[in-house]
């Protein structure tokens, strides 16, 4: 008999599950302290390069942001399936992630589009954005305005989903469950990409008034 | 007893479900030629402002998707729970396109959630845009890239939420609900926004590499 897991709805069949190992704080710990080096390296090259300090601030997020695309949203995207009976530190932060919402252990088709999309294609180009940054490249703020949106629509259609699902997908009345994993992780993808947004969209804007206004190529 | 419905799976549960009294080519006739009217009266616009080939190409594409967004499909966002039983208009043209994917009547979660962002968002940005484009608006390209890319990342997610679906959502052995109404209808929204995606990206990188060319303001 199928060992019983702790995700809802109970009906969710998972007949490969394998309890975690790891604790919450096993789990987090590593994660919020490798996030912290991230930003710590990052800070040190934004110095280097001599970034101001709204250009230090992207490029923070885009970095750390980046990589968790990369390396957690990818891993999730290619191993989905057999997620739920890993051992591993990343199918036991999912398993632990799960809690707050099943349709990453159960494998939901449109949890596993958004997040494979995320984790391979924005990644990437998040990092590139980074990149762009150090480089000052012209294509920064087109791309950037890109892949922020990106995540942004990513979360909202990542919460409306959930909003009109018929069955439960979360044990939401536990706090660490539904305030810190639920509502504040993908919180911050609201709003820092919202940010992110706005200041492409102003820059791009007085870039086109500026080209505009010393008239060098009509519709510019 | 319910009607019988004629969607995929057979165990979708629409009690409400009413037969269409309208044949295909009695929705796809007003639908085609009220397109083909709102493309010529947007040429006839389009002369008068003296738009160049590429700006009014995308004005009539704006202009159409985005009475198509504002009007098919915040209607199906607003009403899609009831849309089964309905003998309006354009409820017979979400049941007769539900041939294809039974998603839209069975008001799917990330269905729902795409359309209706599309519809009350995407549809009114599309409009401001192409409105932008007559005014030669300096934020036309950075809004235009925004909307373009919403269209396709909903539109990618759409194509892949139905391929990993467990259950089959249309009966995709017959080439009009197949070939017409789900890949063809569809795939103008994946091929026209990468065209104005990357129309939108060019220019701004150029509005760019101008500003920082002509050396104004460092970053921009």
């Amino acid at each position: 008999m199928a060992t019983p897991h702790p995700y809802l709805p109970e009906s969710l069949s998972l007949p490969h599950y394998v309890p975690n190992t790891m604790t919450a704080l096993d789990i987090l710990v590593p994660f919020f302290g490798a996030t912290a080096v991230i930003l710590v390296v990052c800070l040190l090259i934004a110095r280097m390069y001599k970034l101001n300090r709204s250009d230090t601030s992207v490029f923070l997020w885009l970095v750390s942001s980046g990589l968790i695309h990369s390396i957690l949203e990818a891993y999730f995207g290619w191993n989905n399936r057999v997620i739920a009976g890993q051992s591993t530190f990343l199918g036991q932060l999912w398993k632990e992630y799960s809690k707050a919402d099943s349709r990453y252990v159960g494998s939901d088709p449109f949890v596993v589009s958004m997040e494979s999309f995320t984790g391979f294609v924005e990644g990437p180009v998040c990092l590139l954005v980074a990149w762009g940054i150090l480089q000052r490249a012209p294509w920064r703020f087109p791309i950037q305005a890109l892949v922020s949106f990106g995540q942004l629509y990513g979360c909202i259609l990542y919460f409306a989903t959930e909003y009109l699902s018929d069955e439960p997908v979360g044990p939401f009345g536990d706090p660490l469950y539904y305030w810190f994993y639920y509502i504040f992780m993908n919180g911050l993808w609201i709003i820092i990409p919202s940010m992110c947004i706005y200041q492409s969209v102003v820059r791009s804007t007085q870039a086109h008034a500026f080209r505009r206004a010393n008239n060098v190529k009509k519709n510019s």
